[in-house]
């Protein structure tokens, strides 16, 4: 059994998948990587999809009715990670942000014809998706509950005004999934919340924003602003039930940011297995060894890395099946953590790499670029952590209030004010 | 369903164990600690025990038979994090170091006559062991291969010199498991190693060194040298076989780092609730709001500490069950990992705890000199750093050997080696 | 000219001061330190200093009338650096807290009654003194206008009543400097503010509380709580004009913290030389040369982190004299940097020294329980973080407000609000 | 006097034009910064270098004869800083890399004919000059000693052949000052070492590798490999005395690294004050305080990094001066600080912006690219913390060997050598 298996604890069929996965990145995904700086061809990916198709490797998460490979949320990460390990390796097994949440939420929600019409061929790779939910502050952004687009009902349908920003794929895509504010009705028995929307974005009223250059490229159709003005649909671009759309929006956004956490730190091992050949080379010319012991410290500061990212995305996407309200907690933990050590890797990397590492004739440096954001992507990490301490209070007091002893027993004197001293 | 069981995972029993552990030492055991600067009375943790063979929390990782609950590795981490919680509480439920360790070994490998005489009364906390394997340098360290000791054979046993040091809970243990370098044997058809020993510790030739007082307390009979002086043992007195110490040591040594992790994270998790306890008080009292994002920050920190390392753990708890070898390979990070975490998590509540924190009003301070060696002890972090980096060039260079493409492609005039530039 | 003096850039005669402060510390002071764990007898401490005096190196920062070295604010840094390289050697030298801090604000606004009475025995070595300046929250602290204590205007002096805490050195101290809450005396001609008092604590109403065990030992007589019941003094206890208390406390406290910052930084200097001989003494064994890369690592960080912390202790201490209100503001800087950086040094010597690091085998554990308590005293790190930044912001809305171009030019649509995009 | 002034300790006449600079900075250049991702076109910069002269702000290191504004190196950070606040600042005012420090050395060795050929024209800002030292793995890197280029003793002058990489600015570059190996001539009377050369770029045997994009683009010309191929010079093209190239390459390369650290600490005071205006705005909309403290802790931490930037490059150029050996030392101290503490401040302002932090909406994230290399230019941080652990042990050796006490007293049985225990 190989080394590349030895440490895996997936059951079957996934190990295999992995495995297969694994095999169809390196030997055939890699060699078709575009050079560092330049993006991915439209051609080159249809014919990369086709090739993972065949070799059944593609759509991991997808059910195998819509052309994917089945696999439950609690075992895509090792599959996921191995994707990750090229920048295009997600495009190509069709399970990148932000399609593979929307898919997931269409299965989930759609209608069998919503279904038809719009998963289908997202799921098959032949149209690209977006996700509108983020706004110019201070709308919606970290807390959805910000929300300030609308829709407004209308004579069997729905009037959408909404400014949209940072909507990443919208150029080229076929449609939007649209959140946006809905009153409660009585008469039709839905409360006032959010609606989601899908919408063509050839739909008049639809219209893109300037283009935003960000230092990532690796999701296709980059992340402009989009608006929707005086946008008139029809009943049935509802997704899923009117007033449920917060709900929904936590459904979709605690896998996206794990499967985020997963794809990057895939990206994460491809730069360490590189900064590990550069350090093999130097060790083979039996030069430079006087700094050896401080690339092993970073080295293993990277393997701490990685295992500990490993260990907490695996742990979350057992509990979003075990226990989605405490797997949505956890996976605020997941994210601050991956995206900060997966910055360090690839930091690292760079580091060991000397002066290629920050020139194209390594990719490390486009690399750097393409995780930076995903410390401000997905809620920033300071709007997580400040999240996770507000949760980490809350749990506190419960407890204390459900009778656990107070720990903090210093009183105004000093004293221990259980009158131990 | 309370809120310290929602995020769980763990399958029944283990669970109502973990539960009842967790009141138990909340209810009983909290309430007995000594204060900060004292240490526990003998006569108080007889007492203790009897109340938790009572409880049925006794002993969690030993077999049934030997008075324990018997769960296997795979489940110790939650309870074990549970007894951690108070500092006292491993030793009142008998999973404290080295008697932890020595049990499992035991279990595994000694006699019957062997267990009837020592595990036994290790299992039922009516004595202590400790465990000689650590010598002064250049001796066996965080290398047990540079083991200097020796057993040599003499007429139906064997005869030792040793210098060990560290060896802790040596004072007052009943018997100590020695590792001696023994020499390859033809006629009794054992190889040259190191092999373990039984000994008494009023055994003729057994003395105790100087005591050395480090700032950690938990580990009753502190961390002396002891010294093996020409002490003659029968052949009863070796365990498991003769030239076999190695890979015995192993096997000890994975989990045995693995339940300090446990427990310490137990004790930072009830520094964190400290922290909690006091950011609500400040809270209350509607004043110093202004420093409360910073405390927010250190709050989510910890929070994220926690989380990673009971995810590090659980991994490696899995894995050692799993694939033994790569669980060892996996518990040096787990150990890098936890043992800087939980230093930073205590460090962080005594930050917050402002003054309080640094005096004895607080056992804040006691539990950062108790946790601070565990980045010496167990194998330095460095040393294990070290480790890690060594085996993750080992498992890259295995794959390029195996067909993976190497990725340092830069050749000496800045060039891709593939000739794509 | 010796290695120690080589990067020196103090002008004479203060560098020939240094010089032998430097002797007198290593050749005088060290020597007859006290084991780790065990403090100084006074007796020690009182040979101690005849032989400072005798080496004329005494008090560096108290004018020569008084028995001191006279020399300036500006050139204290590298002689105290000097004296902190042994832990007692501040107290043998007399530039301990809080005394130095209490001569300084002494000399600069006692009356020379006062000044015989009170400055002369604390400069020659013979009282120790206090200042009493922090309350239990909500009261002074980190902020001192929060001041809760009272002095009211009785017949010919005041009455006190005061609930104080932290009042290093109050156990054994001749007298107290307090600070009170004064209203304002039209009559009188003095504001309403806070007002400073010298009260010797045998006098009638001013009781020690409880002692408070802290982690650090140097400072002679303990953090214990004061309390200043009824208190009555007469108006020559006023120490400078009523009314002007805030004024004096920051006079005393920005050069208070800086001289921690460099005590500290001796003490840490003095770890990093445990470190390197121990890693000397490894090196020479020709063995765990394996680990010489991360000890030099280590090394390196503490060797940045000495030589910054030097160099913004130098520079606050010239800011001090140049600009008072900038070098008090430079302080909250070189505080919470050297807290944090000391803190460092002393913590990875440990780690460089293994298990010996842990024990009172050598006094390194002690020293890091010596330096822990700087990150909260003088104002917490935080509490000085939470400054630095609002200090910032304003400097630079100051800036906007004079025209500086606003820099944040991005308007609600993603373009950049000067219209180049 | 204005907020910008206060703080500063400059003497006259440097303080006068450090606020000269700043105001040409703010006023003349930043508002003809090119957006981000675009560079300065040589018409824009040849205007702005005018107006500079015009200014009295030009080339502040250079002699006052050569059209500079004659600081000594002393003062010239206060002043480099307020040129880098701009990334184009430094090349309108002609002191950025590697000019500057061509032009310190030909100042100090070049003769007459040579300052009348090369220094003239460069200290104009007419042409553009590179320095060849680097040179592929394993050649002279970190190491100068390492130098692999030779120039052979021919008739009347010498030929060289040198493969040199990331020469920075070669391109477009009018000459090199070239460094290569030289053999010792008894007759002529020079030492075997290396000998630097002015050769122009269009000499015949040179030749400009492939272009090598790195993430940087401040510094025109990139930083392509040269090589000199049979190139053959004659004798006037010797830069000082034959022999003493490393000896020279030591006076250019400390305060060249100082001069980086100054320039960068400039942009990053300006991605703060970036962050100060975002974080006024947000405060403004009085919407998302609850991060404001998390925000706070990441202003303070970069105000904490800049002050300590400043202190240790004002430190080190004093120490240049006023003991040069000494002063090289600290500068490889500084150049790790700085390097670090740049990246942290561009770093935590990218994130205090946000989603527009990744953008090109505002510059942040080419800052970010700009300084990144840093960390590995002009010596990897890895390689001078080694030099600096390596000069932290002989200082320490040699105070051992003069007398001092040897620190790490512990012997093998944990007692201490003095006999103390």
């Amino acid at each position: 059994m190989s080394a590349a298996t030895k440490a895996s604890m997936l059951p079957e069929p996934y190990e295999t998948l992995r495995l297969k996965t694994r095999a169809f990145i390196r030997d055939v995904v890699i060699p078709a990587e575009p050079k560092p700086g330049t993006t991915l061809t439209e051609a080159t990916r249809r014919d990369l999809m086709s090739k993972a198709k065949a070799a059944g490797v593609f759509a991991p998460h997808l059910a195998t009715e819509y052309g994917g490979q089945g696999v439950p949320l609690e075992h895509w990460p090792a599959i996921f990670i191995e994707a990750g390990y090229s920048p295009i390796g997600p495009a190509v097994l069709n399970c990148m942000a932000p399609d593979e949440g929307n898919m997931h939420m269409l299965e989930l929600i759609a209608t069998d014809e919503q279904k038809a019409r719009y998963l289908v061929p997202l799921g098959s790779g032949d149209v690209r998706s977006c996700f509108g939910m983020t706004e110019p502050h201070p709308g919606a952004g970290s807390d959805p509950l910000a929300l300030q687009s609308t829709a407004e009902r209308v004579d069997g349908g729905w009037r959408i005004n909404a400014h949209k920003r940072f909507i990443s794929g919208a150029e080229g895509a076929a449609y939007c999934i649209l959140m946006a504010r809905t009153e409660a009705s009585a008469d039709e028995g839905f409360p006032a919340g959010a609606t989601m929307f899908l919408i063509d974005m050839d739909h008049p009223g639809v219209r893109l924003g300037n283009p935003i250059n960000a230092i990532d490229t690796a999701i296709a159709g980059g992340h402009p602003h989009v608006y929707f003005e005086d946008c008139v649909v029809t009943d049935d671009a509802v997704l899923g039930a009117p007033g449920e759309g917060f709900a929904y929006a936590q459904v979709r956004l605690g896998p996206a940011r794990l499967t985020h956490c997963m794809r990057w730190l895939g990206l994460a091992k491809r730069a360490q297995d590189i900064a590990l050949d550069r350090a093999a080379r130097r060790e083979m010319f039996g030069s430079q060894l006087r700094e050896l012991g401080i690339a092993q410290e970073m080295l293993a500061q990277s393997e701490i890395d990685i295992a500990t990212s490993e260990a907490i995305i695996d742990r979350t996407a057992a509990m979003l099946e075990h226990d989605p309200k405490a797997g949505a907690a956890l996976s605020g933990i997941a994210k601050v953590h991956c995206a900060d050590a997966i910055g360090r890797i690839i930091d690292r990397a760079i580091q060991l790499c000397g002066g290629d590492g920050v020139t194209d004739a390594l990719p490390l440096a486009s690399y750097a670029n393409e995780v930076r954001p995903f410390r401000i992507y997905d809620g920033s990490n300071e709007t997580h952590k400040w999240a996770i301490a507000r949760r980490a209070s809350s749990r506190r007091r419960r407890e204390v209030e459900a009778g656990a002893l107070p720990l903090d027993t210093v009183n105004e004197h000093g004293n221990d004010i259980w009158g131990q001293q």
